[in-house]
């Protein structure tokens, strides 16, 4: 149930009330949100004097679902705005990790020569091996940072564990929770204490129920500068790396009130799928946009085959750019 | 392993071969074409002098290959050309079963409306539940006839069991085989005998090996008017009725050489999602769309909440139009 | 519904009733039994003065529910019976397909070494490539006929398409609707107009829901000896074949009053996992098991990685009936 | 590529040649171990007078594959050994939660009165929602710390976040990474450093490959008292909660040298398929299984539908105990 106290409660009965439900207490507006497990039907008398509005839900999809909040919440990732009354597309690219200042640069030199916002890339890399590439850490951050100022740029990081968000939260403007840790609720409830847009990731086993609900971790804790991301559900198909699941982001924009950021490059996994994938993306209406791309692919340290080349990223924006005109959308 | 004989091989030679080879014989273009296993690498001795070129695969994906035939083949459905070097894009519409002369009337009516060509309905219908309606059966078979001449319209429809084909072939442009009878090889193995399109629809459960397979079963048979649908697969997430399955649609188009129709319709299962699905679609480049509608959803006797009414597919098909000429490609 | 009529109703009236409701009409232990859509909830006025008892249901699964008959059912395969009040494990062996009279003439003598009484092997092989053995066919059923006479065994081989179905049923004692051709309901309801025992396979594709509304049509149609065959479902995990959904079992076990038997052949893919998988379907303490096993399964023209030797099955079988000794059924 | 140093190679050396080759150095019964990449196939000419033996594999599955250790590991949880020689099964039960002492003093006197070893209940729970019971936290850990003491019991409870690890191993004999973060490298990696038995759980999501994967984190830090623990995957069937994925045991005993738990509640997720579930895992000859009981289920904080009446569970205990007599077990 989510309760919105009349106007003129004030702090102390509005905690006392969220203590006697063992629910979330939000002050949103001027007035203060109350929020409590959706098993609560009923506003106990008590506390009826105190209650302007309430609102029921079959399930633990509240804050973040459309039946609460007609329209799509608006995020802002300092003077880029996606979301809410506006149609634009963040279109996201950049490597899967940071590998020197020489490659993040050339990232940056495309972002800008595209006239684009938001570059991607990984320092704490999540990844199935020991042996592999594990990432560049805090170095990375830094270089980040640098390119950053250097190119007036956002800059898009994952994390994976929450010892690793204040550090990550310094730097970055939107923060990343990988698809591998959707489900790491420490990560989920630090990020709701942040005043920071977080993306978060579809674990390739979640369902969107549980999708949903982890966003609601982040919400119920204080921080409504959230959006998800769909990029790839583990199906029996192997042909491809993983199966972008486009009905299920219908019934995201049906049902949610989260803007979406589609990945197609982790669900496909083959840079040649790549491009005709990002335009079924962007003629789905979504908000963002999230393609790797890098200047040597076939030298990349992860992430080999899904990467696009610099030309190939050049040539998709144009096609991007006139399907996005079609249907209505801004690329940002 | 598929085997080009030189051009003065008769036919008696052709089936000795054939016949040694276990293999499968067709006539293509004047000169004979053996198909294999796979398994066999090697060309034995006593056929190398009737031989002119083979190539090896490494599975039983052969005549349905892009290695094989670098472009995508052309399927004629009377004067309706997809595939080839048209870049048409077949928009078929229609409701999920025929029910009434006057149901069936007014989608050809939309379709005309329209310009379009290609009207699906289905009268034996593959269902779940012995309890749900059957389909109209023959009976629906000679109302889909008369609508074919009457508007000048193709006619798609489907089967599910060997024992109808003879008769469908009868009354149908284009064949389906439905999703659930995919693997039913007796049915393949009699549609690789006809002159007729036919579109094979993925199993929700097949593997893209397993569809391409199937397709073989036909081609190998002598029947090269094959196109595959794919129209969503089943995985976890049952907010959907299925997960259509893009990432899979962009491998078959770099490794097959057979058209693609998409079904978004069912891979949804929900009205609200098939505009943005459909878009999606046909931005990915198809060649084919088969989307569901019905002059009055809400009473079908099947597939209720999935068809789309009229004047939403009308206003579907602007948006449609839009993306094909974004993207280059013309609907038919 | 499933409604029973009164005694003293006669088939002109019981045949009434079924037309009125659009139902089927089934007569058994001396009266009629009509079984309606689920959506069907109210007795109509008319039809009341002869409505003995009646039973509404959530959804299509009616007469192979539990909540319809509390018991299993009793299946008889001449004088072999399983389900019912026995606790009968019917242990089925054998190749995956008949290959000639010697190999199948040694599978016979293991069944007799042995004192098991059911054979498995198919002619009709639903094989996913055209370039692969697809069975022996009729010639193959011949050989089958030979052998159960010679050994006085009980035959169980596969259909896969309507058309296979008037000639299998003369040479077998259970008819095998083979997992991929489980959707195919022209083979149901021919089936269902039999009087011989059906072996159900779930398709790899199939929810346990769609398993019991297919064995509905059989069941509708007239024919209760009806078995369910668990073969495993295709999930995202390929190190294996399929993964066998013993979980499933249990909630079958639970919810469906037919019997169940289990192919860990199938299943796993690989010899070497089948006796641990075997001994832990014998635990489930379910009513059949259907295990692969080749005099030679290195040569064995399908199916090769999966059989066991005979040695190796004459291993697994003592293991298996310590485990039924000691959980209360007998092995026949 | 694994590389067992000669007896007579320094620290010093073995440093640098780890650190030439990016990789893991291991020190094990007197001598150094290198572990690099599988990428890695030959020993470099300035390295070979320092190697006694190397392994190579094709891919990153080494350390914890039957092919580098032929047996499985033996794990001492205090003077409870699993894996090695012994054929001993673990059977850890307890409820889902810490909730009260007097809840978890019934618990162990459960397992006092049967003769068993090890408790689990959870303290840090990942819930999937925010609103639910989010487990008793610290506080819970030291209420097991008593019941530790006082009934001489070893304890198993989770972590899913890196931060909660330090005070976890405080306090239990066994440290389960949940399900929910197999994925977490963090904690895996300092896993790896503690000397202290880990029970891995798959994620619902991993295939077989990326859980092996996971295992090499904390083998390759230096931790070798590592257990797996298959729990139920995710499929397209949710009549169940998960699918127990008994072919990957089977898989898992063939390739891996990690001793196995089973846990049947999480796959099932209802009680009354538990005890046929719970044969069968024992009758797969496992090293261990994890029941979850409680008892009161019906006032359960968590899994309420899951967990066995302690009756129940007794009951079900003697059932364990005559399969695992029969195929050579000791539950332990």
């Amino acid at each position: 149930m989510i309760i919105h106290l009349k106007n003129d409660v004030d702090k102390q009965i509005a905690d006392t009330i969220a203590s006697d439900l063992n629910a979330f207490l939000l002050y949103k507006d001027g007035k203060y949100v109350i929020v409590t497990s959706s098993h609560i039907k009923e506003i106990q008398e008590n506390h009826q004097a105190y209650v302007d509005t309430f609102l029921n839900f079959d399930h633990d999809i509240q804050l973040s679902s459309r039946k609460y909040l007609q329209g799509t919440r608006e995020i802002k990732i300092g003077d880029v705005i996606v979301g809410g009354c506006t149609n634009n597309t963040l279109l996201i690219t950049g490597p899967c990790s940071v590998e020197s200042r020489e490659q993040i640069e050339q990232s940056a030199q495309l972002l800008k020569s595209l006239g684009l916002s938001t570059l991607r890339a990984g320092t704490f890399k999540s990844r199935t091996s020991p042996y592999s590439f594990q990432g560049m850490g805090s170095e990375g951050l830094k270089l980040l940072d640098e390119i950053r100022v250097k190119y007036s740029l956002k800059i898009i990081t994952e994390v994976f564990d929450s010892s690793q968000l204040d550090e990550v939260a310094d730097h970055a403007d939107i923060i990343q929770i990988s698809a591998k840790s959707m489900y790491n609720q420490a990560s989920l409830k630090k990020c709701g204490k942040l005043n920071k847009a977080v993306l978060l990731k579809r674990s390739f086993g979640a369902t969107l129920q549980e999708l949903l609900q982890a966003s609601e971790f982040i919400l119920s804790a204080g921080n409504d500068q959230v959006m998800l991301c769909e990029r790839g559900i583990r199906t029996f198909e192997t042909k491809t790396r993983f199966t972008l699941d486009l009905c299920g982001v219908a019934w995201l924009k049906q049902n949610s009130n989260l803007p979406i950021v589609l990945d197609p490059s982790h669900a496909m996994g083959y840079a040649y799928g790549i491009p005709d994938l990002s335009r079924a993306c962007m003629a789905m209406g979504v908000d963002g946009l999230m393609i790797e791309s890098h200047p040597d692919p076939a030298r990349a340290k992860s992430d080999v085959h899904q990467q696009l080349t610099h030309p190939a990223f050049i040539k998709l924006y144009g096609s991007l750019k006139a399907i996005a005109d079609v249907i209505g959308r801004k690329i940002v």
